[in-house]
C-alpha cells in the first residue's frame, strides 16, 4: 500500500518555513503479530515542535533528517494482529506524521469517545490540558481571591488555565494577540480582563490595571517582553510556572532582557521550569479532573481545525503566527 | 552625655561613597521605665543594606535621609529600667549605628555567650548563617552526591552554605574573587573547588571542568555574569536559591542578560527568590542545626573585623569590593 508521510527536509534557522518539510510516498508492509494497522485521524502541531526541529540536546529527542515528523495522533484502528485492540478502536499515540500507521501496542492506548470527541484528546483531555493543570495546580498553587495572568491565553494550554484558575475563585486575566480572541476569552472562557498585546501601547500599565491588587501567579507561554512587563507587576510570593517561550523558540541568537534575579529575590518569587513528561505518574488525576469539568460544562474547549493531511506543515508553522484559537489540530 | 552616630547623608546613584554618610554628636537622654541603655560592640554591615539606601519600595522599608543608619548590632547592657536585662548582658537587635544606643526590651535579645563568640550572632548563628541553613535546606533540598556550586562563596553566607552542603554528602564548588579566598574555601572550608573569576578567562568552562557532572544546586548570592555561566551548566531538575545580587546593586540602569527562561523550562529547573525573613517561625530550628554543627567544629566560620566605630561607612562599601572573607564586621 502506498501512502504519504512528512519529513524534515532541513532544520531551520530563525523561523521555520515550508521548504523545511517534504512530503513522501512510502510503501507500507502488512502488519505482523502484535502489530496495529492504523489510519490517522487527528494529528496535533504544538509549539513544543519547533524545538525538536533544531539538532540541539532539549527535553525532547530532535526529529532526524529525512524521518517523518512525529507528535500526537488520534487514529482509527484499520487491522489488528493484537488482543488488545480491535477494526474500529480509537486510540491515541506519539506517532509518525503518515497517513496509515503501523503501531506496536505499547505505543497506543484506546480512548473513550463517550467522554469528549476524540480531537479532544489531543487537547483538553491531552498534553495540553494536563500542562495546564499540573503547572497551575501544582506548581502555583492558586487560593481563592489570588490574581492570575495567563500568557498565549486563547492557546490550547492557556484556556484551560483560565478555566481551572476561575473554578478555584482567581481573577484571571488573559493576554492574547488579537480582538477575537480577547472577546472570546471573556465572553466564552469566562476570563474577568483580556489584553490584547498587540493594540495595546504599555502593556506594563495594561497589566496594572487589569491587576489592581498586582499578579499573584504567572502563567507564561510565550516569554520575551510580555512576561517583562507582567514581572514588573508581580507580587511578593508569587508564583510563575514556564510553561511555554514561544515568543522567543525562532531566535537565532541568544534572547536578551531584563535581568529578572533581583526582582524574583526582593519580592520572594518562585519561578519554576516544567515539562509535562515531568508528571506522568500523577497523569490519572489531572485526566480525571479535567474530564470532570469537562463533563459539568465548566472546562469549555475550543480547536482549530485545518482539513488535510497535506496541511500538516502549514498549521505548524502557523502556531507562530497566532493563526490558532485554542487547539489547532489537522484531520486528515 | 555626647556620643556619636553615623546618618544617610545623601542617597547614591549607582556605587555609594564615603559622602553618602555623615557623623554627628548627639546628646543621648537618661533612660526611663522599661528602657536599656547599650554599648555597641559589634556592628554588622551587609550587601542588603544597599537596598535600604534607595528610596525604593524593597523587602526592607528605606533608610531615612538624616537619619541614623540601622542593622545588627551585638551589644551590652550598661543600665537597665527593664527587670529583663541586667548591666553587663550581650544583647542583639536591629539597631541605630550609634556608639549608645537607647532600646525598648522587644528591640532587643539576650544572646549565649557560651556557645560561641559573641560577633556570631551577627554571622554564622545570625541572619547570615540562618540565610544559608533556609536557602539550601528549605529551597535546593540536597541530596547526597549532587553538586552544589555557591557564588560569593568566600562571603558570610557563602561559606556556611558550602560547609552545609559537604555535611549532606555533596561536592561544593565555590566562586571568589581571589586567589587568598578560593584557597581558603578549599583549605579550611573544605570546598572540592573553588573558581577565581577575577583569573579565569572563560567562566563557563571552568564551572563546567570543576562541575563534570554538571549543576544541581546553585546558591546565587550575586547574580549577573557568574550566574549566567553556572546556569548554562545547570541540570535538568536543578534548584536556584536566589539570596543575593550584589554584583547588580550599584547599577544605575536597569541591568541586561541573556533570558533564562527557555533554559529554566527545558530543564524544568526552579529558582526561588527568598529573604530571610520569610522563614522568621522557623529561626529556632535553624539556630539549633547550625549552634550544633559549629559546637562540633563542622561549620567553621571566618569574620573581616575592622576596627573603629567610625569605619562602618569604609566597612559597608567594602563590601562591594570583596574585600571581606567571611563575614564584615566593625568593632567599636
Amino acid at each position: 500500500m502506498t501512502i504519504q508521510q512528512i519529513v524534515l527536509a532541513a532544520r531551520p534557522k530563525g523561523t521555520p518555513a515550508a521548504d523545511n518539510f517534504r512530503t513522501e510516498n512510502i510503501e507500507l508492509k502488512s502488519i505482523t503479530e502484535g502489530e496495529i494497522l492504523l489510519k490517522g485521524l487527528y494529528y496535533s502541531v504544538d509549539p513544543y515542535m519547533r524545538g525538536r526541529m533544531n539538532d540541539a540536546k532539549s527535553y525532547a529527542a530532535p526529529f532526524q533528517m529525512d524521518q517523518p515528523i512525529s507528535g500526537g495522533v488520534v487514529a482509527e484502528v484499520i487491522e489488528s494482529k493484537s488482543s488488545k485492540y480491535n477494526a474500529g478502536d480509537r486510540v491515541l499515540g506519539m506517532l509518525p506524521w503518515q497517513e496509515m500507521i503501523i503501531a506496536k501496542e505499547a505505543a497506543i492506548q484506546k480512548i473513550d469517545a463517550s467522554i469528549a470527541p476524540p480531537s479532544y484528546y489531543l487537547g483538553v483531555l491531552g498534553m495540553p490540558g494536563l500542562t495546564a493543570y499540573f503547572g497551575l495546580m501544582h506548581i502555583c498553587k492558586p487560593t481563592a481571591g489570588e490574581t492570575v495572568v495567563v500568557s498565549g491565553a486563547a492557546g490550547a494550554v492557556g484556556v484551560v488555565v483560565g478555566q481551572i484558575a476561575k473554578i478555584n475563585g482567581c481573577r484571571v486575566v488573559g493576554i492574547a494577540g488579537s480582538e477575537e480572541k480577547t472577546t472570546l476569552l471573556k465572553e466564552q472562557f469566562g476570563f474577568d480582563e483580556a489584553i490584547n498585546y498587540k493594540t495595546t501601547d504599555n502593556i506594563k500599565k495594561a497589566i496594572a490595571t487589569a491587576c489592581p491588587d498586582g499578579v499573584d501567579i504567572y502563567f507564561d507561554n510565550v516569554g520575551g517582553e510580555i512576561s517583562d512587563a507582567v514581572i514588573a507587576n508581580i507580587n511578593f510570593h508569587a508564583r510563575i510556572a514556564l510553561c511555554g517561550q514561544i515568543s522567543l523558540y525562532n531566535s537565532a541568537e541568544i534572547p536578551v532582557g531584563p535581568r529578572l534575579q533581583p526582582m524574583l529575590l526582593t519580592r520572594s518569587v518562585l519561578m519554576q521550569g516544567f515539562i509535562i513528561s515531568n508528571y506522568q505518574q500523577q497523569f490519572p488525576e489531572g485526566i480525571q479532573y479535567l474530564a470532570k469539568y469537562v463533563k459539568e460544562g465548566k472546562i469549555k474547549f475550543r480547536e482549530t481545525i485545518v482539513n488535510g493531511f497535506n496541511q500538516l506543515p502549514h498549521a505548524l508553522l502557523g502556531l507562530f503566527k497566532g493563526e490558532n484559537i485554542g487547539k489547532m489540530i489537522v484531520k486528515a
